[in-house]
């Protein structure tokens, strides 16, 4: 956390520290024309000074599941730290609304900033629940209104696409390595590159996008498509055919002719004999360039023509050659057709390959497996069993294709220190009013037990002392809780003042270990695919009344007919 | 189209009149690794000065329909118009691929751009089908390949958005108004933006996002939220009570008591005595301050707290008071509950306001509903029977909830001139080689019949004149065509040479009135939600064999054992 400053020395520091957003179009304008109609409306009222408190908070977990990973904070926050309306957007705005606003409006939005708007959040990163609070926002009510539409776009799908990537890393398991290929079917530019970003903090472990690892330092992974293959007619084509070897003692002169004997020399081996006939020569001049180029880091894609037939001797051909002059290959990729046989195979190849030929470490040879993968497939390929070390996941990952949209929602809890509650027939729906300070109880055995919700001035919860936990709106449920442990949810990123501290953004590498470590910290149950168990999200006793009585004061009593 | 010019005028006309990319997010980066160790690999093999042709095309309708809307055209031209690496990008490209790579590459690829690139596209805002190429890329490998992920990603999302709110169109008819409210649910920034833009192409009449607006021109729709409603506590509050007449000719001092004796008057009045009793009067406060904010456009959110005993007639009091004054309000929106019901009543509410009090039109109130909006409910709605002139639809459309990709893909199907195949045992997955020309038959009742593809060399089809078209994979499916009218699909968007003219980029509301004129134009079997009949796909007898030929020649022949 920073160090306390006070003064303008302070608010320098605030103003100048935070860049602006990563996506330019990001403005004051991404928003609803409502925020701006309401705008005007609260500023004709003379309500526009009223200081007011919203939450930011979703009411379901997605896909099926009973957790949510947390993102989009910091973009948030870049939003927040340079909110200003430049004289184009107002002249804009003025052409967007009705002549008869007043100007005394268009002058009043000129002058707007977030320096009196104060944001506590958890931290990016963080397993929540429905709900909690993930962003509490203070400020004059006008300018709280104006953020609203792009803090729920910066982090609905943030969020979402974080969750997705943690749920593939469950299925997976940590040992293998989990690789996003989904820039080309994202929802739009951004939608590949917050893709790239978000599945990265939710637990993959490289991208695809050469442009989200420019930005964020993610790292790297490709090879070849299959147009490359294609490209490619015989082996008789290639015209720089030498090669030196790794250590640079020699250099084979025709390195095309040593992969042909290669390829030969495993036809015609005693293991493999039979297992194929004459492989795809377009295919087979295409890994022999591809590895010309990347002798150290030769991967091939072998499902162009046919995996088992033409596909891995070709490699086994390339990786042999290079074998002789003392590099490593780095393995292949499948694409199509059945991955738990064809992984399965293929190991198998490998390693009559290491025992026919002796070549140490053959037959761990790196399969990685892409094709329309998600949560399903890659718990099916477990269950069925399959040799694959590496997957490539694209359109269902960054599309979140089984559940396109996490519902968060900004409510008004507080108006001028007056608590309000939304109501709705559906009682899923029913805001929980107050300005709240929330807490994670952990039990003994480390794990998290419940989050609490209460009002801001209630003492918070104690180690070791007994507390009343109560469902928010069943009056059956509730439970004593005594905490071996008491974590504040929110923390301050942003604040109201120029003389408070605010937690400062974490690289995106450290948000990703803490993710991946508090995801490592619940209880194995709240996290299985099949009917997980519902994390408990509760509010205090003295809450609860408040809640309740609220709700009795504004809802209409009903007649009966 | 363009005036033909020659030489370096056109070229220099050719670079300046075209723009970058709307996000500027979109650079040559914005792309998979692979695409450019392919590159390096093809540099290496001295393969980069090959020309090759590719095809942008998708597999499957999406939605479970039998059409698709094009869109994303206009960005991919200004991707290419403007694709050039700068250091920077050079730079970082460096420290991605393996250290092994020739310095050489980085020179040859910091002198690379479109201006040898040749793109043929079907206009933007078209009605497209599976198999028959969006886009036809003719250029040097390296450069089309590097163009490959960024053309899939600026196509796929834009397509899919523009196809869904055709379908909402479709279902909602003509005569409603289709508004867009996705923003803060859509998958990121542009997800939002575009979202906005391909819907309107796509059909629909404003969006809320104000953005968009800025951007694109698109008309903006939007008044207020439940936190508005409920950050008012009661009339009393309100400090500026005097509102002057439409016509200025005299100015009501207290509009708050002019409000509350309509309130009295209709909830004693005949018709509608005994209907409500007390209204919410936070709500009834909230809504008189927007009348006094807009008095042309009072628009009123009625769900807050109770639609029919505390929206309706507190809304009713307000519109009737500024009838009073002469302001017409503009109607109401219904945000939950029962739709169709609520609708219903409300309808009946304002027919007996106009018949108590002979206000005029009184009872044509515009009534706009929201809440959660997709296909499915439009068409449920539909059967039940409602009273809604306005929808405004937000997550089920911008996020592609249905379906949340569609599968572009972006095959090889010429390299040196030399056609080329890629198979797969899925046959819907073979790609149909050759650098084509396609071309849309029409029949005497002026529909669609059937789209051809033919070899570029090949006479086009002629009107009266009998031609075979023939399903491209299966060797039954055949039939002879006597086309009344022929149009060639694909049209020269970016030229190869300075000196050819191309097609200029027309504004959204010309692609928005050409794609609303297509759809029109279809024949309507193919467009019905239940059961649509697939719209043929063809290729010529020529082009059949070739492909069959080419086919033959490039497949193992397998052994059964």
């Amino acid at each position: 956390m920073a160090a306390k400053e006070n003064g303008p020395k302070q608010e320098e520091r605030r103003r100048t520290i935070i860049a602006g957003p990563t996506n330019p179009m990001v403005t004051p304008l991404l928003s609803d024309l409502y925020q701006f109609t309401m705008a005007y409306a609260y500023w004709k009222a003379g309500k526009h000074n009223e200081r007011a408190v919203f939450d930011l908070y979703f009411r379901k977990n997605p896909f099926g599941g009973e957790y949510t990973v947390f993102a989009g904070l910091e973009e948030c926050i870049r939003l927040i730290a340079n909110f200003k309306f430049t004289d184009e957007d107002i002249a804009f705005i003025k052409t967007s609304l009705p002549k008869t606003c007043e100007d005394g409006f268009y002058n009043y939005l000129r002058g707007i900033d977030c320096s009196d708007v104060e944001v506590y959040a958890v931290p990016e990163g963080s397993v929540v629940f429905p709900k909690v609070p993930l962003l509490r926002v203070e400020g004059l009510i006008v300018v709280v209104q104006l953020l609203e539409t792009s803090l729920l776009n910066l982090i609905n799908y943030a969020s979402l696409v974080a969750t997705n990537a943690a749920r593939h890393r469950f299925v997976a398991g940590k040992s293998k390595l989990l690789l996003e290929f989904g820039l080309r079917r994202a929802q739009g530019p951004d939608g590949g590159i917050g893709a790239s970003r978000y599945s990265y903090l939710g637990g993959f472990d490289a991208t695809s996008n050469v442009e989200a690892g420019r930005l964020f330092g993610i790292p790297l992974r490709g090879t070849h498509s299959h147009a490359f293959v294609s490209s490619f007619m015989s082996p008789d084509e290639i015209m720089d055919k030498s090669l030196p070897s790794r250590d640079g003692s020699s250099t084979c002169e025709d390195f095309v002719s040593l992969v042909q004997t290669w390829l030969s020399k495993i036809k015609w081996s005693q293991l493999l004999h039979g297992i194929f006939g004459e492989t795809n020569q377009s295919e087979l001049a295409a890994f022999t360039s591809y590895a010309l180029a990347f002798p150290n880091n030769f991967l091939a894609l072998v499902d162009t023509y046919d995996v088992m037939r033409s596909g891995i001797p070709n490699f086994c051909a390339v990786a042999l050659a290079l074998n002789d002059l003392g590099y490593k290959a780095a393995g292949i990729r499948l694409d199509s057709g059945d991955l738990a046989y064809l992984s399965c195979e293929t190991r198998k190849f490998f390693h009559s390959i290491e025992q026919e030929f002796g070549v140490q470490d053959f037959g761990k040879m790196n399969i990685t497996a892409s094709n329309d993968l998600n949560e399903e497939t890659l718990d099916s390929l477990n269950k069925e069993g399959h040799e694959i070390d590496a997957f490539g996941i694209g359109t269902y990952l960054v599309t979140c294709y089984a559940q396109a949209a996490l519902g968060c929602v900004f409510k008004l809890v507080e108006i001028n220190n007056q608590p309000r509650i939304k109501l709705s027939e559906d009682v899923s729906k029913v805001s929980i009013p107050c300005k709240k300070r929330c807490y994670r109880l952990y039990g003994k055995e480390g794990y998290p037990l419940v989050d609490i919700m209460m009002g801001e001035n209630e003492p918070p919860p104690k180690v070791a002392e007994r507390i009343l936990c109560r469902h928010p709106f069943n009056e059956s449920k509730r439970a004593y809780v005594v905490p071996q442990h008491v974590e504040e949810l929110m923390k301050c990123y942003w604040p109201g003042s120029a003389d408070k501290a605010r937690e400062e953004l974490p690289p995106l590498k450290e948000i990703r270990a803490c993710c991946i470590k508090q995801l490592e910290q619940m209880r194995p149950d709240h996290m299985r695919r099949l009917n997980p168990t519902p994390y408990k999200v509760s509010v205090s006793a003295k809450l609860y009344d408040f809640i309740h009585f609220l709700w009795l004061n504004e809802a209409p009593v009903g007649e009966l007919e």
